[in-house]
């Protein structure tokens, strides 16, 4: 029984099999398939692993990104002269990858509670009948006391008074020097699967280069200052436009990143794009209300903006690429067996459409028959008998 | 030479090789691995690329969020009647994708940096040893002066003055009417490798229908503007409960679309989950603290308020799917790889478990015999010696 | 011509192929055959299966985060003794996943709108003439009046003033008590292909452990209360020099999680990095401009405040495996395609490289001679015609 199993193993181990092949000596049959391994073959090396690389594993970066405005604003309305530095004109002010950036607003100042009459346009009424006291409409300032204001025939709220006046948007907007400002991009990746650490700013760029430069797609790809009127221009906006009743934007910071080169060569790519233009029908601009509460005499007050901005959206989209063993085994490995693939297509060709295919058949094929009863007779019969089917 | 490789170059244009195959006919062995052959082809068609799409490739989206909170909400507690609107409850105010709606606070008025006794519970004392001077505690709420307070018998800190005494949570909560505001969701999203963009307003949503909508699973999945109660009451939860306390809650986006079909069926789908729900034990509620600070009589002063609230943070999660060839080809060839292994099981089952085993082997394998010196002999020999075993 | 399909269908039912094989009998190219067979199955079960797990499939999470900053700070400079508390130094305040908490400052208190001159050294002048009126400066605070400022030799600009002079930092940092400010972190995750929601409060920390615990990589790994002098230790950076100029720490929580075995043992880890470190040349620290507006004797006021400060990004990164058939057969598959490989390997070598390759080659193949004539003798004819050759 050991012996059996010493035989069996070393039987096993000095034997190789492979399998038995017709070599078809066809000019037909031989180009066409050999034209469909070519092509099988070409696109494995040249789709797979060149285009796709599916020789590389991939991974996509934790990042982080903080955010600098620079830049002075200027108004002149009623208020008198104005002016808006970063801390009045960024929200939030803390450098965080989305805030937005004021362009234009309408101020309600000295707002106090009490009661006043709705905007003449919303809660119009007659009579007292038609404010029903106590309650809110949806799009309403406060909450309604029961009265109808005969001087603009609207009910009277219990709310910030006097309420904000927003039929009319400023045009020209009122920070139109926005154009001007400054932002500045700060933005680390790290690629945890490759263990590769990143910044925007990359091996070239010093602190000088970073006091003057400026972005330009063509002339200064990797520099992180970047003027909003460029910006606006590059996503394909108006700025005028998109300053008066605001907008998004989404800054794209693209990592595409090959590490089987040099990890410096892995740079930022930025680009831009509207996010919400002003073509959508259906909900144009982008705007929020924020007050900066005060005491005066004891009372609560607050001053209301109506914020027009443009909103940017700092989006990182990282892809980074290394050689790795297992997906190019994978490939390898699938790519054998489209090649399984290419031989069964001939096979077909060579079985069921030349013309002398009942001899390549009988060439290929050897038929065991359960007639038979002599197994020690099979070799000789079996190799004869494809002509008796 | 030349003409050699010429040759052996035609030879191997002209030539095609297919494997020899043992057409076993017994039907026993046929039905079996024709069954399994069966169900590899059905699991790769009909799982793989079916149920899976594995034909397709797949990527996810770069998105934006813009939110907007309406409605008014109204309180009346010994502060005297107050109107509260999206400028007061909303966290942050511009409208991000992840804020706050405050439900419930607790307001302590007119603070200013002082001493005073610590909050009875807090840093209980009995002589001036137990508070020591110009330490702090982790929880405490300012520098300890080292005195003992005896009216309170709690220790005497520097801090802003009165302290805020939080011991009782408002309830019912002050803003139950938060139920009835209303969210507007804005997201726009972008899927790089297919150049797609959709914006959640999609195409039969105009201004008239934005204006009247209201979102509902079954009657309006599409329309952006959702009631709080509403999406409170989608994800399970109670509003008085979630209202008192604080909480916060998921809205996912889900953009699962296939762009094999029209690109105006991929739709957004919103669901609704409870993220720190009131059954979990360990930390209970979402609050937090916030200040406003004024002069007075200059004095600098401050309102501290203790938010609870309920955070929204809304989740895009995409998918989008498309005709490739890469994954085609890559689960077609490992297909082939599976059907090998078919053939694989079906040969074991031949060759070792049929009572006729011997003679499949014999019809199956050809013995190359190293003892045997006449190359030229082998073709005839080897074909016999399979009974010298 | 039914009964022929009828008979072609049971035909096809009943019978099975199998490739034929030649069975070398020959040590060398045996155990050569086996070890790289070996070695391909060591590949495919070792590297593929047990170490990248590839027979199951992945999902990242959907995650919300929320924080929690406790601790009092104390300063005492010229404005007097201070205590800072949560409402003062954290920004925002409502607990997001990625905020700033202030360690240092430059206070400009009671700025209004107004002319002065610009600080020394930015925007120099010596006549009028340098300060181009209605101009602006890219880093300037404000617009140029068009006067030098004959005291300071500086433009006089139309800014809030008087300006904020930033030239000098506080050292040692004001708020250094920092180092003793605790963060907790609450974050729950959903992995929505495997239906599993976790939060990092884990089944055994309860809120008895909660009120106790701080944060060790070693001794509690899993309690998420964290002290900022702990992270910052751990991110490799000086407290002192960080809190002096500002930087920014990214908190990893990582979920690699295998749901092949029970879920609660998916947990997560926490990893500290340092994001923006001072070694960077280009742009050290992290700071931003936050400005308090009030209202003082009808003017509107605002005190300016220059923060620096540690920008905490809680960056939750999920990963999560569990048994998937797809993975797992496309595995098998690819690993049969390698197999075949290793199979035309092997036959590169008895082929080409043995020296009895013709007579191999003679086992293997099997040439049909297009030349024959009659189809009735090939049987026969090929079965010699290997030796004209």
């Amino acid at each position: 029984m050991k012996n059996q199993i010493t035989s069996a193993l070393s039987d096993f181990f000095f034997e190789y099999e492979t399998p038995r092949q017709v070599l078809v000596r066809n000019r037909r049959v031989g180009v066409v398939c050999r034209l469909i391994q070519l092509g099988v073959l070409v696109y494995i090396i040249g789709w797979v692993f060149i285009y796709e690389k599916g020789y590389q594993s991939t991974d996509t970066a934790i990042s982080s990104v903080f955010t600098k405005m620079k830049g002075v604003g200027y108004t002149n309305d009623s208020g008198g002269e104005r002016v808006w530095d970063v801390a009045d004109y960024v929200f939030p002010s803390q450098g965080d990858s989305s805030f937005v950036v004021m362009t234009n607003y309408i101020m309600t100042e000295g707002q106090s509670m009490g009661t006043c009459p709705e905007l003449p346009g919303k809660h119009n009424c007659n009579t007292d009948a038609d404010c029903e006291g106590g309650s809110f409409k949806r799009t309403g300032n406060g909450e309604m006391t029961g009265v109808c204001v005969n001087r603009t025939k609207t009910c009277e709220v219990l709310a910030w008074c006097p309420v904000e006046d927003d039929r009319k948007v400023p045009d020209p907007p009122l920070l139109l020097s926005a154009e001007n400002y400054t932002l500045f991009i700060k933005n680390s990746v790290t690629f945890p699967a490759f263990d590769v650490s990143r910044s925007n700013l990359v091996e070239d760029i010093d602190s000088n280069y970073i006091n003057s430069c400026l972005y330009h797609p063509d002339n200064a790809p990797l520099c992180p200052i970047f003027k909003l009127g460029d910006i606006i221009k590059l996503s394909d906006l108006d700025f005028q436009t998109i300053a008066k009743v605001g907008g998004a934007i989404g800054i794209v910071v693209d990592w595409t990143c090959n590490f089987d080169v040099d990890v410096k060569h892995c740079k930022p790519e930025y680009t831009f794009h509207g996010l919400y233009g002003s073509k959508e029908g259906a909900s144009v601009g982008y705007n929020f209300r924020f007050a900066r509460h005060y005491m005066e005499d004891k009372i609560q007050k607050r001053t209301l903006l109506k914020v027009f901005g443009i909103r940017f959206d700092i989006i990182v989209h990282s892809l980074a690429r290394k050689f790795d063993i297992i997906p190019t085994l994978t490939a390898i490995g699938s790519g054998v067996g489209i090649f399984g693939v290419a031989t069964v297509v001939c096979d077909l060709v060579l079985l069921y459409l030349l013309p002398k295919r009942e001899f390549y058949k009988n060439m290929k094929f050897k038929y065991t028959d359960t007639q038979v009863q002599d197994p020690d007779s099979e070799a000789g019969s079996t190799e004869t008998d494809v002509s008796k089917k």
